[in-house]
């Protein structure tokens, strides 16, 4: 049997091994949710970009660019982080580059030594769940938590997600998590209103975005990132 | 109304601002357990010492030594880390000094900012959520953990203190970890046998600390960290 392990919070990577291992980066709100709703909305590809700059300059090689700092739209860039823009296929065949506050910067630590990354998010939890139970490797959830400090909503996401694919583990925060989950799962939205990060979000007015990022399984493709570009598949890549 | 926050792991306690706040130390197996029984059972201060070969030497200076590492008595040492050994007043009037895994380190950190450290146990709940109420200062919980990753008897502790002070937080680990011990609380022994560092303790057969380590409010006192000595107090300190 396969193992799962989550990682709590960017910063305690180092504690956690994994070579060999798929990575799930998770950012809840918002930019892995994101990075999935523009995926389903016919983006060719996504570029995860730690800074801004970086990530703002490649506008000129014809990329969409979304940058986020703080929760707010960062100065220069087409978009910010939210879901929502991507609706409706308004960017459909065009490439994305992004970088926001915290999701980005989880991708950049968790690609430095997994096999393979995958993005999490509950829009797509089941096919997730899916794949990673066809792919038979072990899996660590890396939250991207809010600068460095762990966040309910990444969390209770890697513990929905050790409950929906069954592996064994060995680790308390998968314990913790999927207990707290179970738990929590007949009114999520409620409970994860209180969280720091979502009542930071309310005070910027976009509570459409908090409850859109709560739907489970709206779509029903993985997000994998290849070559520094993540691209999605529809549940089994070739 | 005060606030309470909780650190998961020493590894993030630079994200916390410590700075004019008490600091609670936990590390429920096994290190604060053993100093708040230690304290109950008539010793006269326990010191807290991060490495193996400053705590040993304190034998010559008249000390009780007491050595753990992952899990296991350290050699050369007068006891290793069990609760259990101080029963009785066996070591009454006694100085200890400890060194443990988890625990020193994190009491080692904590007194670096911290306006005062107390340390924190099932053993004392009660006794320091009365004394921590009085007090009216703003509180971190700081977690142990096992080797700088999240543990479950550590959070779930930090959990039962947020709920028994009844502070405001803005703290998505208070959020969790109080909604987690109020659905374990019933079944708090089951719920945390199943933790990994319980399950590496009964590899060790020693079934008997974990049980007296998850009783709730045995003594009625608090233990406090001053200058460099644990001194316990009935309750409030002069």
């Amino acid at each position: 049997m396969n193992q799962i392990e989550i990682c709590l919070s960017p910063e305690l990577i180092h504690l956690h091994d994994l070579k060999g291992k798929i990575a799930v980066v998770v950012d809840i709100f918002r930019a892995t949710s994101t990075m999935v709703t523009a995926a389903a909305n016919g983006v060719s590809g996504i570029k995860p970009v730690e800074d801004l700059e970086s990530c703002k300059a490649l506008k000129t090689q014809g990329y969409v660019t979304a940058g986020e700092r703080d929760g707010k739209k960062a100065p220069g860039f087409d978009l910010g982080n939210s879901p929502l823009s991507f609706l409706n296929g308004k960017y459909q065949g065009k490439k994305v580059a992004i970088t926001t506050t915290n999701g980005t910067v989880a991708i950049s630590k968790a690609k430095e030594s997994a096999e393979l990354v995958l993005i999490g998010s509950f829009l797509n939890l089941s096919a997730t769940a899916s794949y990673l139970q066809a792919t038979e490797r072990d899996v660590v959830v890396v939250c991207a938590g809010w600068k460095g400090k762990f966040n309910l909503e990444d969390s209770l996401y890697a513990g929905a997600l050790v409950e929906a694919i069954g592996f064994d583990f060995d680790c308390d925060g998968a314990l913790a998590m999927s207990s707290l989950y179970r738990q929590s799962s007949g009114n999520l939205v409620a409970f994860l209103k209180q969280a720091s990060h979502a009542k930071r979000l309310q005070n910027h007015n976009i509570e459409a975005d908090i409850d859109f990022c709560l739907t489970l399984n709206r779509f029903d493709l993985i997000l994998l990132l290849e070559n520094d570009l993540l691209v999605s598949h529809k549940k089994t890549p070739s």
